[in-house]
């Protein structure tokens, strides 16, 4: 891998060699669209919306109970309620100025509740709590530390070394004098430290933070966290990561560590490590996981199933688990180059992250199921919800990691779409957004991205500025145009078929010239491996990265989403204000609900007719469960009966 | 509901009124077939296997460590534990004489643990222990006591009134004392008291355990029980019996307060009660009921899920719920006459009771899956097993309520067999059998009946004995027969075709006189309805009452189950040994593992061609199992891919 010589410095992630080279924060802008409108709810809703709820819940007021020596009695929440407050630190952090209030505050809350050996943490080790790191499966002490890390990164990175950097550094040395070689032997039942800990080292130049992720990415897989009820496999102790075929276990966990694990071989240029994460990330993606990039189908434990088992109404699909994902593809797109990467960010941005907050900001989901069977009850807007519970996203959750997940994830998203190399620009992600950066040679150049993605699938790039060298601006063709036309327009209006993967212009740019891709975006019937057996005589609809999904507010007469039957024979068309329409009706007659017995011998009298069969609105996933409590399905059952059609 | 004259007192079940007489254990004798050799392996394996393992385990050892003071410290099980004792003793008063030594020595271990005032139970109460009635939610005291209770009905109907009857009588009293009017008013978490305590209203004649138990009916749904994180659905504490729709919750819990509903309903003559009763049970079997009469399908609290929501993968389907089941099903069908109870009753026999234990009867499902992805490991020979973990029955489970359901339940089987009433005699189910009875008028009639039922569907009905008066001989045509042709051939070779339901011949029947019913047994396709997600876009066979089952062990070169597609444009057609071909193939290489990503647009290439046209053998799925680890299939994938077909 090639040495990076990153020329800004706002970068969540910032590995030292790799393929590509990240562009910060301050070299990429997105000026509005799809999700400049979700950025900017936000930096105004959310952020806030989730300050307040930690103030209501008294997992801020953790802090100040453990400064004034009343926690004991005091601690408000689980084990890891700190974290959130460190996710929303790293929110405000990424998402730029006009938090500095917010965050100063913030962590004049934090900082008092610091040991002064450097632990932090409200939930062990001061009289009459549970000892410091007297329960490694379950306490979450090294996850807190991780997102603290991330949260003093974050800060450095976009406003300079500060006094939220200064808390996680003593808080990293604290775990390296702890966890170093002849210290506890042990690693978190959450992984998370590791990816922050090899982040704490680009950013501060410090081997021992890396040799410490490189520490806990080997010590884990040998057993040193007990067998609990959901075995080892829950937090990946049960073999070593270098070993590991697939990911497993609880989702969020895996795919934390996955991302860490990279980053370590990236940095100790293992490239062992990184291949072992590449064959887990392709079984997974494989055979693991859901349409919409949503990974995990354990309700019970969180966790991945068995290969194939992708079952729409137990998607348990954490919001968290696809800001991992994301965080995961990220680094190996990095690393390696490799579209294939950004594909599944892609897929998973609009489908699972965009997903979790309403529209407003102020809610969210936990799980993203693709298949709900009933309204259910509207989650109360003054008390904490269950998770996976109502048709309707929650304002705050009894464990609440998703929704400053996606606060940090939005915060950070400008530096997702578009790398550099030594041969030019590569754009991943298409948003509305202006781009500014230095190439090798001390070439400046600037690019203007304008697109109606994903509602449309036309993106033009307009150079701003250039060298009189010739680059390369790369295009990713998404992996979804697999099928179709995609087109690619250069500066001199010649128009050619370019296949999913890379589209390149290479040339002397001047101002002012424009490439232009031009993606299908028609919607079009997506049908499953026969080994998924959860979706076996369904279809599903994507229009260009978009899942889409059948929700009982569109249907007539009240009718609930499982009366939908479509006809994939036919063409779904596009709507009004992207929605689809599918051929289909509703079957809801030749379904008596009065039936006596659920089986008949398929040699008898077919089901009767259906009705309303002039097609059936669908919207985006993203999109459900904002227009009050209502069914919903992703996979639509067709209209060809078994054993019928032949 | 007319009155019942019993001419029998080894009756299961004894209503005093009724649609329908039942016919002892001393008038229907099974003699062979099907059922025989499974009531000759219950009588001389499982039976003295369970007895083997309750010391083993140590459950028989907690009354005599109750006995001697040392329960505090040596108590070994479950809290219902005791339980598992009593059914044992249940099921050997029904086998017959040849269990009467070790009736007599059980019943010495229990004596002495029963305290002076009736009280009962190795779990609570004495020093060291939780107090007596602390935890109904979970205590199952009463439970235990229902279940002691049926084995003192059970000996003093089989053998006359001994030791362990007056053990139960002081419990009864003990029970009506404590949980009457002006005592505790609760319930158990578990009902099973209920259907006990009308049964020894019914032996005694005591009204008072008949007023108890209506009042424990009557009680429930009020939300005595604490809420659990299940709910209180979980023990039917929701609503009352009388005012729900549908059963819910645990299915065993559900399924036995539903026998103990109808009990009261028979006996006080409360006609609202019983319709209450059967309405659920249409309800029941409309929506949440497995092909194989199997009930339940969530593993995590073993419950009834929400309609049509029946996975078969996830299938819980315990063996004590098809139990339950056939034991509701029973008293339904005494009460009214309606075949559809004898239809259920038989598929559940068949296909759960008759699945549960190993051909040598010394193994046994907890759950009854009908789809088995991964051969797993073998359960240990010597140490309890979990539930629904292996691929392979187990001789022994740390919560072990099936071995001994299904041993009480074989051995008080032939009561199921057949009824009487004013006209003559019923028969709902086809076995082996020798029946011998008093119709009203003091008329002696015998009848033997043979058949090789289930595999074939010829039953023949020889007259032995009979009076000079007409009577009416009653059939059962079952429902499977829907669509096909049974034929009834009369004393006078007179062939006539006959509908789903009941086959009647009426005349003065004389001795050699033989009746024979012909049912069509061809293997049939079975489709499910299209609300069944789980299930879209596969067949099921059934063969005569027999569901069938697709078992790797059956397949070439160590393929999978989920290999196998079928085409239910042909026909299914009969293979050696009770085995079914049907039509279809592997589709092993249309399937690569290495696929990048499990879906695509259906308007690309099609899957490639399958191998293996040859037809896939199906064996009857309760003899899956027998032969090693192995994946099944009840639901079978068809050829047609959607969206491809019309």
């Amino acid at each position: 891998m090639r040495e990076n010589t990153a020329r800004s410095s706002v970068l969540p992630v910032a590995p030292s060699r790799g393929r590509l080279r990240p562009l910060g924060l301050d070299e990429v802008r997105i000026t509005g669209g799809f999700w400049g409108r979700r950025r900017h709810t936000n930096a105004t809703a959310t952020i806030g919306h989730c300050l307040d709820w930690m103030e209501r819940v008294g997992w801020t007021g953790n802090f100040r109970a453990a400064a004034e020596g009343r926690i004991h009695r005091d601690r408000r929440g689980r084990e890891f309620a700190d974290s959130e407050m460190y996710k929303l630190l790293e929110a405000m952090a990424w998402d730029g100025a006009a938090h500095d209030a917010e965050i100063a505050a913030s962590t004049d809350v934090v900082a008092p509740a610091q040991e002064p050996d450097g632990y932090l943490n409200t939930a062990f080790g001061r009289p009459g709590q549970q000892p410091r790191y007297s329960d490694l499966e379950w306490g979450h002490e090294l996850y807190c530390y991780g997102h603290l890390i991330q949260a003093g990164v974050a800060q450095t990175r976009a406003h300079g070394e500060g006094e939220l950097a200064k808390i996680a550094r003593r808080a990293a040395d604290h775990v390296c004098a702890t966890f170093g070689p002849g210290g506890i032997e042990g690693v978190c039942g959450h992984p998370e430290i590791e990816t922050a800990l090899v982040e704490l080292a680009r950013a501060t130049g410090e081997q021992r933070y890396l040799d410490q992720a490189a520490l806990f990415v080997e010590r884990r897989g040998h057993g040193t966290l007990a067998d609990i009820e959901f075995g080892r496999a829950y937090f990946q102790d049960d073999m070593p990561v270098r070993e590991a075929g697939v990911l497993r276990g609880h989702a969020v966990r895996a795919l934390y560590l996955a991302a860490g694990a990279v980053d370590v071989a990236v940095e100790t240029g293992d490239e062992e490590l990184l291949a072992a994460v590449v064959r887990q990330w392709e079984a997974t993606v494989a055979r693991r996981t859901y349409l919409t990039g949503g990974m995990g189908s354990h309700h019970r434990d969180e966790s991945f199933g068995d290969d194939f088992v992708l079952p729409p109404d137990r998607a348990y699909s954490e919001t968290c688990a696809g800001v991992a994902s994301v965080m995961l593809s990220w680094r190996l797109l990095l690393a390696t180059g490799d579209p294939r990467y950004a594909d599944l960010a892609e897929r998973t941005l609009f489908n699972v992250v965009a997903t979790s907050p309403s529209e407003d900001g102020r809610a969210f989901f936990y799980a993203n199921t693709l298949h709900r069977r009933h309204r259910g009850t509207v989650p109360p807007a003054d008390a904490v919800s269950p998770r996976a519970e109502s048709s309707l996203r929650a304002p705050w959750f009894a464990v609440s990691c998703c929704p400053t997940n996606v606060a940090r994830t939005l915060a950070q998203l400008p530096a997702y779409l578009a790398t550099a190399d030594d041969h030019g620009i590569q754009l991943h992600q298409y948003a509305d957004a202006e781009i500014a950066t230095t190439l090798a040679g001390d070439r400046d150049v600037a690019l203007r991205v304008r697109t109606d993605y994903p509602s449309g699938g036309s993106v033009t790039v307009r150079v701003g500025r250039s060298s009189d060298h010739p680059w390369t601006l790369s295009l990713r063709v998404p992996a979804w145009t697999r099928g179709a036309t995609a087109w690619l327009v250069d500066p001199d209006g010649v128009r050619r078929a370019v296949a999913p993967g890379t589209a390149e212009v290479t040339r002397a740019f001047r101002s002012g010239d424009e490439v232009r891709l031009e993606l299908p975006v028609a919607p079009r019937w997506i049908g499953a491996d026969p080994r998924v057996d959860a979706v076996r005589g369904t279809v599903a609809v994507q229009r260009g990265p978009l899942v889409y999904c059948a929700e009982s507010v569109d249907l007539p007469d009240g009718r609930e989403v499982d009366a939908v039957r479509v006809d994939p024979s036919a063409q779904p068309e596009d709507g009004p204000d992207d929605t689809v329409v599918a051929p289909g009706d509703l079957a809801v007659p030749g379904r008596p609900n009065g039936a006596a017995w659920p089986y008949r011998p398929l040699d008898e009298a077919p089901a009767p007719a259906a009705e309303h069969g002039s097609g059936i609105v669908l919207v985006p996933y993203h999109s459900w469960a904002n227009r009050g409590p209502s069914t919903m399905r992703v996979w639509l059952p067709t209209t060809t009966p078994p054993g019928r059609s032949s």
